[in-house]
């Protein structure tokens, strides 16, 4: 769905309050920024940090039946083959024949077949050497300023998204997991000792030795994290002694080649994920389908101001994974529209099958107060159902900071009104939980500000001292970095040992003891 | 230093129990693992959750003068051109003519120029066949039984690790970095393509070409984490108005493709860092360097039972890398001998001028308030110095797994003696604070155990009920996880709402009502 005007300026200005105020930079940003990677500035990593500790507090630490993993990235290539993303995680890539342009087939625009399609160009000249090239490949088109026309929509049902033409080179596949090489022999060497080393072979020689030295060594950055818990599931069944149903969660980083990258942090190639895979007997998986679908949904929202900005969309059968037997999106409205913002999916007992059956390890569960079912023995061995909540991080943060920027008329220190840009992010969320300001640099305001600073770090609540320009602009400074509470050192303090506390969203301040802070802000942030 | 036969039981006893209690396990297991890389299972995960957690909030947390970081693993391949690493990053490696064993010189055996050089061969037969090859190439050795002899050592005053040789290709350069591709073209087929596409160009040619299209996509992962605190020490020092002196910290995962990996997780390809850059300005370096020293020798004494197995070494002038002013090694006594936990280095400001002469972009720092030394006036804009504390994060858990390792005689159940293996983590690393332990399972004491767990996780103390197995065979495997705490729900529990807290090392239990169990825990466990 395209932008609209506003929406485009939604991501424009958090986009720039993200790098503002320190919550996002572009990586590498000094030598011109590296596509689509984003670096996590010091309130950005402590907003994250938040998220996910929440995440790993209500999926693993508050749960009996849940345990964690910490899986290395770089895995066995088999993994891949046997999960299915070497062969299979691949876009299909399409170059146009006319603009050069390389695009994703299944991203392009429609065009049905005989429907008209006209090309336009950049200028009259490019649209000059379009129509001559075309002429050269015996096509004849007309040409009205810069664009041509004749062309017709063909079986493939689109068009080049840059000039609008249907003359394409096949799609071919393109594979989205990042390839590395490991051990001591760099490929690219080795290729070019092969090619200098003797005669050389011909081209379809060299092409065999060529995937013959690179695959010997190959090596790929996962995809995502869910694999390491299949590939892990015996030996944390069995150390732990675990009882099904029962979950094996992982938060970490996964890559993926993205072609299309879009939409800030929302779809890069470097990504941060939640994953957990529920194991479950067969037969009970649509019972816990909806139980994690509805608990995920609970726990999106108890952060969210505007929690109706997110639903739940259940699969269409033609939508699902060919492993999935079923599949919910939990989706929130971004500035372009409704998107993903985790999936929740029923994925059977296929990756533990393909698994088991590609490494020849048993990758089953053994009940030994169950009666097998075929041979009605003591005992039943059988592979596990699982259900996957699959979150994205780094998308949850973003939602997170769309939700929470918030413009609003508030008045200035001179008796006018100014827009004031608040950032209304979840307590538990905030980065800072409180910011220490003693009004003036002097009157032993700023050794004060800092004995209480110390306090509440000591008791766990980050917080930090702040002594830089006018209070107004300090308080203005915090409402955009989200800091639910503003602790004032003034001149009463000196006199009674009480300092303003001004919440963030109400910008109401209240006079309290020094000692009680820590615990009413313990109390409004954790409850 | 080879090890003894004893630290190697040291180390396998450990490799043992990290798998067996679900500390460590080796990556794609199932597949045959790959070549060092580790998962860390669901215990692992929470110590090294832990030990992480402590560093932030020493380094980060509790300070005001240092914030965090989270940058990406791939960054520009500029970053790494003016890094050095690009060039420098390299490994010198050799092949043996002879054997053909492929290794790195600089851990090769050292040998003298003319000194004797036997060579050993497996059996007789390739003893014969390397006579034989050696005497095509000119060289006349004699051969008694397997070893062949008459050879000498040369100038490059080393041998073959494998057979003895000192017939050597030339040393070549390896780089340490793991390369991929970023973007929607797959060198591979690239390269392939302009094989097959024409005429078969020279080898020369075809070289050029390769290193063309690689270099047009190359990406690299990591080495460390350290060169995005310089690369976006602008944008932090602006956003957060940060003063000097101020440290930008971040942990994470970095990735070196070691040809000699060894010791469990002591040298992996994938591992995990902690590192912070200190910022200050030039003269007042020594100083912090002294600091940093000491607080960090501190920090990781505090959790060691055996703290004079840590030591601090300063390199001599000769050992310090080319950007180093001065460099101190933590050295930890591993059974293999002393080696590295974590280096502080003076980096002066080698790494801010490096990236500011490639970038373009002034990384330098600007006191209105000093007085520029050269010309006088107000105002004094500087490059800062660096003290970098660099830490293994992977390394400090391996340390502190095999500090707290302890095996000793203990009474059995039946009166008898046996060994007890019990984890001594510092209580505040330990995955689980408790294990809460219905003695039986009926009279409702699992229920009240149950309801004794959820208590403690409320209140942020992973905790873990356990009702498999007899209650001594319990008290002994969470010894051996490293759980400070075993609370044991029985009889008495019923009828006075008691309960017995049994201590990890002294085994000692005492009796407690059990609405005090969770205060008693937290002021043992966080004081």
């Amino acid at each position: 769905m395209a932008a609209k005007p506003a929406d485009d300026d939604r991501m424009k200005t958090l986009v720039s309050l993200c790098k503002r105020r320190g919550f996002v930079f572009q990586s590498s940003e000094i030598y011109g920024g590296l596509k689509s990677a984003y670096d996590y500035g010091p309130l950005g990593i402590e907003l994250k940090r938040n998220l996910m500790e929440e995440w790993w507090r209500a999926m693993v630490h508050s749960r009996d039946d849940v345990v964690g993993l910490d899986a290395s990235i770089v895995m066995h290539t088999d993994v891949w083959k046997a999960s299915g993303h070497l062969a299979g995680f691949r876009d299909p890539l399409v170059d146009c024949l006319v603009c050069k342009e390389r695009f994703r087939a299944d991203k392009a625009p429609k065009l049905g077949e005989e429907e008209d399609a006209p090309m336009e160009f950049a200028d009259k000249g490019r649209a000059k050497a379009a129509l001559a090239a075309m002429l050269e490949r015996g096509v004849e088109l007309t040409r009205r300023k810069k664009t041509l026309f004749g062309a017709k929509g063909n079986e493939r049902g689109y068009v080049c998204p840059q000039c609008g033409s249907p003359y394409l080179s096949e799609e071919r596949a393109f594979n989205l997991m990042f390839r590395s090489s490991i051990g001591p022999v760099d490929p690219l060497g080795e290729v070019a000792a092969f090619i200098e080393g003797g005669e050389l072979p011909s081209g379809a020689e060299l092409r065999t030795k060529l995937e013959e030295i690179i695959g010997n060594t190959a090596v790929y950055l996962r995809p995502e994290t869910a694999q390491a818990m299949f590939v892990q599931f015996q030996n944390i069944q069995q150390t732990m002694s675990m009882k099904l149903p029962f979950g094996i969660a992982q938060m970490g980083k996964s890559f993926r080649n993205e072609i299309t990258t879009e939409h800030f942090t929302f779809r890069s190639c470097e990504f941060e994920q939640m994953e957990m895979e529920f194991f479950c007997e067969p037969g009970t998986d649509d019972q816990w389908m909806e139980y994690w679908t509805q608990q995920r949904m609970d726990w999106w929202r108890q952060f969210l101001n505007h929690p109706e900005n997110l639903r739940l969309r259940p699969h269409e059968k033609e939508e699902l994974a060919h492993y999935a037997r079923a599949c919910s999106d939990l989706e929130y409205l971004y500035p372009w529209g409704w998107d993903e913002l985790e999936g929740v999916a029923n994925r059977t007992d296929y990756d533990l099958k393909r698994h088991q059956e590609a490494s020849g390890v048993k990758l089953s569960y053994f009940d030994p107060n169950q009666t097998d079912p075929e041979t009605g023995k003591n005992g039943y061995r059988f592979v596990p159902f699982v259900i996957e909540p699959a979150a994205g991080a780094t998308r949850g943060m973003l939602m997170y900071l769309l939700d929470a920027y918030h413009e609003e008329e508030a008045p200035t220190a001179k008796g006018g009104m100014e827009t004031r840009v608040v950032l209304k992010l979840h307590p538990r969320l905030a980065p800072y939980k409180c910011a220490v300001l003693p009004l003036v640099k002097k009157n032993g305001m700023p050794d004060l500000a800092r004995e209480i600073v110390a306090e509440l770090q000591q008791q766990g609540i980050n917080s930090r001292m702040d002594m830089q320009h006018a209070i107004g602009r300090r308080y203005r400074r915090h409402d955009e970095a989200g800091t639910p509470y503003c602790i004032t050192v003034d001149g009463q303090t000196l006199e009674d040992q009480t300092v303003t506390i001004r919440d963030r969203d109400t910008m109401e301040q209240e006079r309290v003891a020094i000692v009680d802070v820590a615990g009413l802000v313990r109390e409004r942030v954790w409850g």
